[in-house]
């Protein structure tokens, strides 16, 4: 079959790779019909070392069950799934407590044997924790609101979560990709009062706009600051998604959070600390978040998809076949689209 | 009058300073009758560069109110008042939330005209929001139990809130101060299911189980950790206690913690940032807490410490008059003594 692989920085090839096949008896084996193309790639994309054997890539899809595994109870042949972007039993004391990012016997794809999402197959292990069925006979249209569901828009409602958006609350998103424009979403259909996102790009602004953020800075730095505090009465905002994950958006984060406030963060961490140790104590900051796990919240938000309450498709701008994948990581990486769905 | 002031590192004098006296509608003057020395006061006697002019210290004291201005509603000449180791107004918008600490009108005592705890009297601004009345004719042995209400026992109820400690729950708590046996106080009186106290110290350890400790870790650095691990099944404790402030202990907190879990911090941090970024950021570990707003919590711990349902007092191992207390900053940084009351 044909899949995605990494081979260094700026280096992605659509190759031939052996045939998605079950190996364990809770595996299924899923034909992907849309995949994504994940903004937290763009780092290795921009810095991997070149590699003789590259790496599969690719972690969010939706598909068709085609075969399952013995033990698998809760996916057959033909279902419609949706695979969150790790792999999880789904009965273990994480899972339970609903952080299956933490699973015991969960894992990443594209390695240890187990495929990528970029590809025309996948074999997924722990089918009966992971994968969510959709109904029959979805409209094409909300295929990529529904391919969301894999990552960016549980990963904009962990983040809002994480910072305790809740009805009324003043809330600031930081970055205008994929995630902060999902974590406007969130904040909206949380109740949020207010909405202000920090970003520059015309387009993103659009959709952030048509997603319920009230309020844009695009100023940048110190001068962002500024602004956000005096959209806020000089106190800053209660709830603080950071969706970026390099250093000087924690640091502007940071220094956006209304005293006693919460800092949201999903953004893969860029830096080995985290800034303002003694500004967040003295004000009694919450940091919180980090790898979301998605899986715990698609039965919350799918129902909202499926009745267009929310349309975090809205986010997808580019459209690919599998052998534009490459030319989708180098446009996602030049900014050129904000997030590039492969259609199988 | 006689009060307490510091003037360099290890240089504590009792001298004689201006009478204390209202001056705002708003103060009250309260003769002190007990003060404690504040661990956190050991930072500037260890690194503190010699003045010319001296810092008064103290702020943690009980006394009786001797005047109040004309505005003053709540407190009255001969009524026996807690002070929190703050001032604050107990109108403005973050009192109202019970965040003290950031008061848009308070303040620190020993600074801009506003006499230190540690002397004969204070003028005590924002007296209705900040001082709290006692019920008549206190026992004398109630007198170190309801001075821990100041700060040491309201912290530690606020950094055990903060690691969001909950019935069952397993706590660790670093730091054998006088604020970590509180926050086994805290732990205990929140139904926390398990209690490990990480320290060294014989006679601090045989407080922290009369308070509730149920294991103690006295095992440094590494070692500690594994054996944190060992009694959590390999996971941590859902919450940790960060009570000293040291880079090496927020990493201990931060390696002991379950995946999920949160980490309160009250111990005033002597690093500009957080470490572990990455590793909290995939074990999604909350990191909350701060300069406790002790002022919120009075009213929640004031019964149980007048029933004798907690005895927080515990943790006062020696009593000085005023003359005594250069003496008692150096018994404290010396660890001779734990937490030293000055009664006057």
């Amino acid at each position: 079959m044909r899949a995605t692989a990494m081979y260094g920085a700026g280096d992605v090839r659509i190759e031939d790779v052996p045939d998605a096949r079950l190996a364990e008896p809770t595996d299924a084996l899923v034909r992907v019909t849309h995949a994504a193309i994940c903004g937290s790639d763009l780092w290795p994309y921009k810095s991997m070392e070149p590699s003789e054997t590259g790496r599969r890539m690719g972690r969010e899809f939706v598909g068709v069950v085609e075969d399952v595994g013995p033990e698998v109870r809760t996916v057959k042949p033909g279902d419609l799934v949706v695979a969150p972007f790790l792999w999880s039993d789904g009965t273990c004391v994480f899972c339970r407590e609903g952080l299956h990012t933490s699973c015991l016997h969960g894992g990443r794809y594209g390695q240890d044997g187990v495929d990528g999402g970029q590809g025309e197959a996948v074999r997924v292990p722990q089918a009966d924790g992971t994968l969510v069925v959709l109904p029959d006979g979805e409209d094409d249209a909300l295929m990529p609101s529904l391919l969301t569901l894999t990552d960016v828009m549980g990963t904009g409602h962990h983040v809002a979560i994480s910072a305790k958006v809740a009805p009324g609350k003043t809330v600031a998103v930081v970055g205008d990709g994929a995630v902060g424009l999902c974590g406007v979403i969130a904040a909206k259909r949380l109740g949020a009062g207010r909405i202000i996102l920090l970003g520059r790009h015309r387009d993103r602004i659009a959709i952030a706009e048509k997603f319920g953020a009230t309020d844009i800075v695009s100023e940048r730095g110190e001068q962002g600051v500024e602004r956000v505090r005096e959209l806020t009465n000089g106190f800053g905002a209660h709830s603080v998604l950071e969706c970026v994950g390099l250093g000087q958006a924690m640091v502007t984060a940071l220094s956006i959070v209304r005293p006693g406030g919460a800092v949201g963060r999903v953004g893969v961490p860029q830096e080995a600390s985290i800034p303002n140790a003694a500004q967040t104590f003295f004000d009694n900051v919450t940091i919180a978040g980090g790898s979301a796990p998605v899986r715990a919240y698609i039965e919350e938000l799918l129902p909202d998809v499926l009745d267009g309450r929310i349309e975090p498709g809205w986010v997808i701008d580019r459209v690919v076949e599998l052998d534009g994948v490459p030319d989708g990581y180098r446009a996602m990486n030049d900014r050129e689209a904000l997030k590039v769905m492969v259609k199988l």
